[in-house]
């Protein structure tokens, strides 16, 4: 018997996938985890056969493997954006050795953790030498991302390039524009390396799809690594690209971000154009539904900052979906303790309890900051505002929002305003912070198919609060042991189970990345960057000092 | 037979609205129309009987009729709002005497043309002696606007006072709140002396309603003084109050501006304060409806650029429908010709067909501004955008969103977007002009209830662009005597409509006031009240200095 059309497809698709990463970027088969050795169709179900035998080390192969020479591991790991740029434009390093750096080192975590959709190596390199042959020639970088390989999800369109979404019926339909975040970027000077992957309807915390299988988590591939702009914070997490570019609309950078444990930033709407994305929402719902962005993905924040100051202020210009905007200062310009930032800590949504690592981490980064010496900080409690939980089942209905049952979603869009005032007035109005730190999930990073409630994150998509996701530290044995209080009330199904993933064998999460989220009020990103920026340099401080072997980051 | 119940409690308080001007502030029957004697009621319907004995001199009344002492003509006629500020600060005047003269004056406005709903001159009196006291003890003013003047739209919710909108209903259903604006013009020094007439159902052009009648234009009794911040018009321009707030959804701040021969400022929304209004829409509706946008009218451009300087950087912080906003530099302190403005014209927007005066007027402001030795701008002519003539249904729809039908406004809402994209393609995408010039109205101000299509202003909602409106110069006897084209094609139904007004007896326009709209894109808001500072000073030196006769502003 014939195999089903859409296996063809997709098998045909893997087929090309794989055949664009040269045979001199291949591992030899001893790195590659025999679960990579399933067909993406098998990678989605069977996955877990394969499970005692994943390797731990799988960020390390591409330091190891001997596919990148000295200089190329240097390339990809010595450098923050603004590093690397100095680099090229001061001739250091050319254009296209650094493509070609980033190029391989993306083929290879490709090979062990399947993160991308589309790898766009060849262009790469050519528009690398372009970019070398304009600096030769005029004596001038291009702009101010001259040479800055950079990723991009599979939802963003690029022109000659699918963006299937890993759906069979979009395969071999090549866009016939760039997305206007590419078309910017581009011409800037940063260079696309790939595009990568995402789960199926884009809706899930997985990145897991028939065509190009289940991405693994390279921290450790029994856990998920979030989704759905899951092989951005992949690729970015093994160097393969200095900047990622994901979509949010209930989490889905700040989740891939914690997975991943790396740096990830929702702007407020209208900040980075996000429009010319691939997608399956009917048209001219968007009024009342709610609006994905377009964000960063990055190994600090120094580099989210960079990167956003050059978007911003051109993105009005460039979209039809942003507004003028201004990034007043680099944060490296504004120096540190020019004026204190007040911390709010918020501990509970109200809807599900956080598990006891993620409160223990939240009482964590607010002694830290409390007693930084590096940072101006104050720390304030903030109570949980009784509205937060409708937060969750309001950004629901809007998240979906499909002209079926438009009357539901004008109820919810008048709760919306009524949630948006009260929280406001919870959480600002008293003037006393400027940013608030939250968890990003009420539960740990956790197994394949098992994330939970997306309430701490889609409650800012909801308030449009701009957000972020800084990595921490790594899960402890001592955290491994902490208990669920006995008293505790069940607040909700989701906080029962969230619970469950409480119980029984926990030792998965051993090692696993514990990270904290932070908002600002609507449209104050830049603050939301530099209260960010201040965060994690008062904590990356602590645990460099730290000797009680918590500083793990 | 008894009166019906709705005269009863619209007379009564039409009774208290009247008794609350005193008895020293009361024109002598001399001054006062006849038209001005009949019932509210009665004035809506049976105004043009009286026409033939209109005075002609409405304006000059407040002058002459000896309510107002010499000094306190002054106060009113001498000052715009930074001078009236500076005498109140430099204590030259007291708060006390300034709203004193205003209060008068608003009373006279108010019985030559009933443009008051709510006389607040008691409370308006005793917040001015507070003020005086407040800067005797302290030496400072309470704030930036400090004992200024200011009238705002029936519609915004003052506490203690009804917000009737014209309707029996609401009558003596004081509101519980100050709307957000009234706050925080308040908070800043502002002193409220009224709130003003407008169409019963806030959707007409014309202010009139059963409550407190039709209010007259005091240029010309026989022409509409427009709506809905009819009322705020018309006191503006009596010099009743320095600064009226309304609000337009479709044009009702530019058109009153228009009617009166005044300057009228729409904001983007987001930039003024909105909430805290008296309206018959239903809950929920927003997210898709056309927002309306709160906004001064004002008797200089320097005067709203006053205002909004104080308003815009604080909306966000006294307000949830807000968004963080600057207003960079005072205009006056910018300095003139600092860079070149690049002018648009705009002649048509494809549905209506603008008469000959206001073709002409168009003309007439492009060839000023090209040839201004006082300003540095260039003009350029912009063709009309093919999808313009879809702005006007378009909004419409979405004006009128009730729940009712709404797949028609998902529909009107995918159409907007698409617009949207179209006409930012159009007009500012080549980047060639900075601000465009364009009618206001297709015709002249009309007679009462001849107002037409609004597709010049609500265009300007549905796209949300900042827009505003400049007085030129008055109609002359040559301008009457301009014909139509006879090879003009009908445009639409709404051409055809238009056209009628120019046919037939046309002697009513003599005098009338000729105005433009000027806009700029989407949040440009600062660059709008820029660009019509720089517009206004070319086109006033041009008429100072010509002698044809033209200049009549």
């Amino acid at each position: 018997m014939a195999e089903p059309a859409y296996i063809t497809i997709s098998g045909r698709k893997w087929e090309q996938v794989t055949t664009l990463i040269p045979a001199e970027w291949r591992l030899d088969n001893k790195y590659i985890p025999r679960a990579m050795r399933l067909s993406p169709l098998e990678s989605v179900h069977q996955l877990h056969e394969f499970e005692e035998e994943y390797p731990t080390n799988i960020l390390d192969v591409p330091r190891e493997c001997g596919i990148l020479s000295a200089k190329e591991v240097r390339i990809t790991e010595g450098h923050d954006v603004r590093g690397l740029l100095s680099e090229m434009v001061e001739k250091r390093l050319s254009a296209e050795e650094v493509a070609l750096a980033f190029c391989k080192r993306a083929a290879i975590a490709q090979q062990l953790t399947r993160c991308i959709t589309e790898p766009l190596f060849t262009s790469a390199l050519q528009q690398a030498r372009n970019l070398d042959a304009h600096l030769t020639r005029t004596g001038k970088p291009i702009g101010p991302l001259h040479g800055l390989p950079i990723s991009v999800k599979d939802s963003f369109n690029v022109t000659g390039v699918d963006s299937s979404l890993g759906v069979a019926a979009l395969c071999s339909k090549p866009a016939f524009n760039d997305a206007s975040l590419v078309q910017l970027l581009v011409s800037l000077g940063a260079i696309i390396i790939a595009k990568t992957n995402i789960p199926q309807t884009l809706g899930l915390l997985d990145s897991v799809n028939h065509v190009f299988g289940r991405t693994l988590n390279p921290l450790n591939p029994k856990l998920t690594p979030g989704g759905s702009s899951g092989g951005e914070g992949v690729l970015v997490a093994m160097r393969g690209s200095m900047i990622g570019f994901g979509t949010d609309v209930g989490g889905s950078i700040r989740i891939p971000a914690m997975c991943n444990h790396i740096y990830g930033f929702k702007p407020s709407v209208g900040r980075v154009p996000y429009e010319g994305q691939t997608s399956f929402g009917l048209r001219g719902t968007s009024a009342i539904a709610l609006k994905p962005v377009a964000g960063p993905i990055a190994r600090s924040v120094a580099d989210i900052d960079f990167v956003m100051r050059e978007i911003v202020p051109r993105a009005e210009g460039v979209a039809n979906d942003c507004i003028p905007g201004q990034w007043p200062v680099s944060m490296q310009r504004e120096g540190r303790g020019s004026k204190k930032l007040r911390v709010g800590i918020l501990r509970n949504d109200g809807l599900v309890t956080p598990l006891p690592p993620i409160s223990k981490i939240l009482e964590e980064v607010s002694r830290i900051l409390a007693n930084s010496t590096v940072a101006d900080v104050e720390v304030v409690d903030v109570p949980t505002p009784p509205i937060m939980k409708q937060c969750f089942v309001n950004a629901g209905r809007l998240m979906s929002v499909d002209g079926g049952v438009p009357m539901l979603d004008l109820i919810a869009s008048t709760e919306r305003e009524d949630i948006e005032v009260s929280m406001r007035k919870a959480l600002w109005l008293s003037g006393q912070v400027d940013a608030i730190v939250l968890p990003v999930a009420a539960h740990p990073v956790p197994r394949h198919d098992q994330y939970g409630c997306v309430s701490y994150t889609s409650a800012f998509n909801l308030l449009d609060y701009p957000a972020g996701t800084i990595p921490i530290r790594k899960m402890t044995e001592a955290d491994l042991k902490l208990e669920l209080s006995a008293g505790d009330k069940v607040l909700s199904k989701w906080d029962a189970d969230n619970k469950k993933l409480w119980q029984g064998d926990r030792s998965v999460y051993l090692n696993s990345p514990l990270s904290v989220q932070v908002i600002t009020p609507k449209l104050h990103d830049y603050e939301l960057c530099r209260a960010m920026g201040i965060i994690d340099e008062a904590l990356r401080d602590y645990y460099a000092r730290d000797k009680t072997g918590k500083a793990m980051l």
